[in-house]
């Protein structure tokens, strides 16, 4: 099997987690916890949305945050932006990155944000050509890329038309979404195949929901078809802010587990992995998440052999 | 990436999920249960070990439980046996297959079974030879076959050494078992590729428990290096008759999971999915385990499409 050396950590719960939790998170809280994330040794935090305040309350804070949090130098701070106003917002924000999302199934779309194709991706151009001249760079994140709960499956040559979309429009990268957390292993190797025969020299990276517990096979797949970066969220926090009713449980592959499978595995990250299980801990403790992640339960190599050492039920 | 074009299912939940549940279940209730899983389609049901009732008093019913069951004539019977004289029980209850247990760590071994390697090898000797003119076919089932609790990881060539062993005591077919679910993606293909350069016609399967949520992962990994035979576990449920203290975690690698991967990949299974999925759905409610499965969540294609065509929240 083909794997990479290493690999590309994208931490997710900023945005991804908190934009569909019930309660305001403080904007103080949410500033200690981007600032410890910052201390982990992530490569990348989407530590905000600058979406309408309407749409997405619980991110309404996103100019402050963006002005309180300490930044880290070898941490890129990255926001998602749904539109030009959300661009605007976000350059004055003086982020590193954006995360301009592109939805690929229309009845998702036109629920989620109320446009078609075509003036999605014409968002995408004006955003690019918001960015030329800065140092702003732009990652195109294509949501439902694999599954949509109203479509179905996404036939393959529909992702793949978007992805040629926005690199035509100049984006730096492109990151498949599951969104609502169905794809499996095949698919996955499949599209990401295509995807690099394509573009041979695309930076592609892969965001993944866990609905159907596949998303550490499908991380596995992915790298085998060259994916090195991948979006996760501490505790696995994450979700769509429109979902069909009843779908509560979307979450995104939890950091800790994906960190834990590449560390075993022998690729390299970044992280600091006991830095990165504090915060984890600290997060499930803060917001009453019980054990949501199997590093959080006790499942790492180190915790085996540090409880065997300690304690036997013999 | 190479894959199957089918799969064996092997059923665990009646031994591997029972043998450490806190209460006896009635027998009759364990009738009912394995009568049910022969209607799922699963290829084999592991329904309970031939154990001494005060090793493993759960299962202590395990004569009377081969008596009760109505066989049916797809699916293969099996138990476990520790040693020879569960061989001669089970051979009395008409099994037609045994899983015959060969633990690689010394220390686990010696805690679990008290025996040497060599007393372990010479069991198998023994099981292999009462089977001899018999239709029951023998398994070995080989514990902590990548990590030990005690020891930590497990050298590759040791597993190997005794694959090779037990192969040549003339065992039918031989399963690597990860029992404390430690093994990662990476070993897993090492292992397995290995196994089959040196033993290409082998019939070798997985036994995987989920401890750091990479059983479905190592699946694929598996499949790519050649298995197509995995024992599962409805609900989840399984775990090692020892175990170091607070290590409760140790469940399979869920069967209604494993299986939902398999289908949406296109590989095929005899498993009828909805049956099972009732099934599952009917353990939890009895055992009130919640919802331990991500198929029981709702995190199935056909779940997702139904739920968003009867309600939305927008």
């Amino acid at each position: 099997m083909d794997l990479p050396d290493s690999a590309t950590i994208v931490e997710m719960l900023p945005r991804d987690g908190f934009q569909r939790y019930p309660e305001f998170i403080p904007t103080g809280e949410k500033v200690a916890l981007i600032d410890a994330l910052s201390q982990t040794g992530v490569d990348e935090i989407e530590f905000t949305s600058f979406t309408h305040p309407k749409a997405v309350p619980s991110l309404r804070d996103a100019g402050e945050v963006a002005e309180r949090i300490e930044r880290h130098e070898d941490v890129c701070y990255r926001a998602l932006v749904p539109n030009t106003i959300g661009m605007e917002r976000a350059l004055e924000a003086d982020v590193d990155k954006v995360n301009a999302l592109v939805v690929i199934s229309d009845a998702y779309r036109e629920k989620n944000q109320g446009m078609s194709l075509e003036e999605n991706l014409a968002e995408i151009d004006a955003i690019v050509d918001l960015a030329a001249g800065t140092d702003v760079e732009v990652e195109a994140g294509l949501g439902t890329s694999f599954f949509c709960p109203y479509e179905g499956e996404i036939p393959q040559e529909r992702t793949l038309e978007v992805v040629s979309r926005v690199l035509e429009a100049g984006v730096d990268e492109v990151t498949l979404a599951t969104t609502m957390g169905m794809a499996d292993p095949r698919q996955v190797i499949a599209m990401l195949t295509e995807v690099f025969d394509r573009h041979p020299d695309a930076d592609v990276g892969l965001h993944l929901h866990d609905t159907n517990g596949m998303s550490l096979a499908n991380t596995l797949a992915a790298m085998h078809a060259g994916v090195d970066r991948f979006d996760a969220s501490v505790c696995g926090l994450g979700g769509g802010t429109i979902l069909p009713g009843g779908l509560g449980d979307v979450g995104n592959t939890p950091t800790e587990d994906l960190v834990n499978m590449l560390s075993d595995m022998g690729i390299e990250t970044a992280v600091d992995f006991d830095r990165l299980l504090e915060v984890a801990g600290d997060v499930a403790e803060d917001l009453e998440l019980g054990t949501p992640s199997h590093a959080l339960m006790g499942g790492t190599r180190a915790q085996v052999l540090e409880t065997a050492d300690g304690e036997t039920n013999d």
